[in-house]
């Protein structure tokens, strides 16, 4: 059910990923996989588009879109969710702006890095100030630092990015460390932004926990929500805000219209088709993650023995700390000498320096050959020269 | 070539025009046409989805779209563009609040109304005052009112915001006008963002001027230009902004990516088959468009002789002054009496009540019965107990 696409296929399909890399170079960067597309969402856009689909999509909450939505979890992750909460958003960093900008106290805003780089600018494009939660590298377990919260806010700070389960990190947090979040920001009257975008792809072992299905969640959280990191559409410009209560989904309307009005027809079209018809695809590509998550285990073990790892919980983006190699910028030096192309480690924070972001979502062949490259160029001689 | 859609096609296609209007009701709101998409557009978009290209767009200037808008400027109105220069957005006004904040001094934005309403709200989000340049409704030509633009950058205005071709005044402004509103910005130092979206909806008997053609805007001015208007793929969410150097342009992309990084995959293939492949169906469009416009001049002088127009030079959108007929809200009225559902003037600006907007991209049956709907229930008993 998952069909790998071929080098020539990948380069057309994928623009960015592999069109904007070297011929030669394996990209591991951008966080999208190299899979055809689903056939049920092919299908759905196909048919949208023969029927000349292609205007304005509604200018409403729920629809299609939120029963398609409130009813994928319901069933993945035991949510019940109002369909009239989910208001369409054109992408997850946009609905997190839409999200600041509209509910958020003019403070500072919380965000535990490292973190997905278009989160680092939220601060600054929403005229805040950015108060960092830098994870420990050394540290055995990704968590926030509850200590680092509480001082965030009560220096001011009213808003926690938070994004579960987390890229980089590939952490799934628990019920428990998500009610202690929540205690925290309650005692501050703060307010909570949860990306959720991973969600649907959490590997078997942890278990999602939706920020909003905590008690006490509803007044002060939005989360954001979208099939597109799942089924591979970022492209097609669809993502949900969820809000916990009729009040929140009212105050988002009631922003003038231009803050939020450039989803896409055809992102609606392939997000309900893969909320109500992609089960059994999404089923199989949880299946090959979970077969390239113990790939890279073994290959690591192998070939990259000091390079340090936590358990990939979700995501198909693998956090590496290769410091052990001693090279400032491994990426580069990948790139470089081994032709593949990582995500650097100080794009995420620039405490992450000697970590790389490696995307394991494509073939077996392309992740043995991604990382014995690694290898080769991490370890040759003149890497070990720069130590 | 042009194939108008049945109402059952056309409330399965146009989602927002058709689908949020109750059956029964004709819609002539919604900026939108009652056409089938173009085949050109149609057959490059399924064999997009059926490549799997759902994925990130690239990120860069130029590029394939930035070839194919360039070749199409030149083509079409004369315009020398560097494809290094055109920047893709997500849509014309996303990309006019980028400019504004990436660009514009924080100082007042001068706006001619009545306007397209998501730009009545642009100086709101981006942090700044709104001076509005009024149309007076009496006046026999809609123009910019030079001495109201010099005493606003005189009193400190920093923007002005052109709509060329005028949405919803339905004019094309002169080479000449054009001139004299450059000068007035160059002497305060003042910038332009120009909306160009109706450019390839000019009608025979006018001629576009791109803003950025003329000699002295290429540093204080930045046009959005898009093929969404013209083929009707508003909802596939791609415009393109269109700078006149090196520096502006390097401006946008010094900018915090997540200003700008929505734009849709499948929008860029939209854009590209339509500037490579559409002038055939563009033809046949304003042929069609210009037997409807001359359609709508004999419906109004037969059935509703006392509504004022000025003649449209361009868009498929005209500007009915309807106070003759003496209701407060004729919008409201034809909806209710008439089951016609028209854009009403006070969305545009408060001082446009006793107007409407009408859209004319439909059938010539539809747009006949759409002015009878519309003189029965103007000269309706009860609408002359108003008067």
């Amino acid at each position: 059910m998952i069909r790998d696409l071929t080098d020539d296929e990948a380069r057309a399909a994928l623009v960015l990923k592999w069109g904007q890399t070297e011929p030669g170079v394996i990209p591991a960067w951008v966080a999208e996989m190299d899979y055809a597309t689903a056939d049920v969402l092919t299908d759905a856009l196909v048919d949208a588009v023969r029927a000349s689909r292609t205007g304005y999509p509604p200018y409403e909450s729920g629809g299609e879109l939120g029963r398609a939505y409130s009813e994928w979890a319901q069933r993945h992750v035991g949510h019940t969710v109002d369909p009239d909460h989910v208001v369409p958003v054109v992408d997850v960093s946009q609905g997190m702006r839409l999200a600041l900008d509209v509910l958020s106290e003019d403070a500072p805003v919380v965000l535990p890095v490292p973190a997905y780089p278009p989160q680092l600018d939220l601060a600054e494009i929403t005229g805040r100030e950015r108060v960092d939660l830098v994870l420990d590298p050394d540290s055995e377990r990704a968590g926030i630092d509850l200590d680092a919260l509480e001082a965030a806010l009560r220096d001011g700070a009213r808003t926690l990015v938070l994004t579960q389960p987390h890229n980089p990190w590939g952490r799934v947090f628990t019920r428990a460390e998500l009610e202690r979040i929540r205690d925290v920001v309650v005692r501050y009257g703060a307010r909570v932004i949860s990306d959720e975008i991973h969600a649907p792809l959490v590997l078997p072992g942890a278990e999602h926990v939706p920020y909003l299905s905590l008690d006490g969640t509803a007044d002060h959280a939005v989360a954001l929500v979208a099939a597109s990191k799942a089924f591979n559409t970022a492209g097609l410009k669809c993502a949900q805000l969820v809000t916990g209560d009729d009040a929140t989904r009212d105050r988002i309307f009631a922003a003038p219209m231009t803050r939020n009005d450039s989803w896409s027809t055809l992102g609606v079209v392939a997000s309900v088709a893969a909320y109500d018809l992609g089960d059994p695809w999404l089923a199989a590509l949880i299946e090959r993650l979970d077969q390239q998550r113990t790939l890279l285990a073994d290959l690591l073990a192998e070939h990259l023995p000091d390079a340090r790892t936590r358990p990939l919980e979700a995501t198909y983006l693998a956090w590496l700390d290769l410091r052990a190699y001693g090279h400032r910028d491994p990426a580069a030096t990948c790139l470089n000498r081994g032709k593949v192309r990582l995500a650097p480690g100080h794009d995420y924070h620039p405490g992450s320096a000697g970590h790389v972001r490696l995307n394991i979502a494509t073939s077996p062949e392309r992740l043995t050959e991604i990382v014995r490259r690694m290898a080769t160029a991490l370890s040759g001689q003149s890497g070990m020269m720069l130590r």
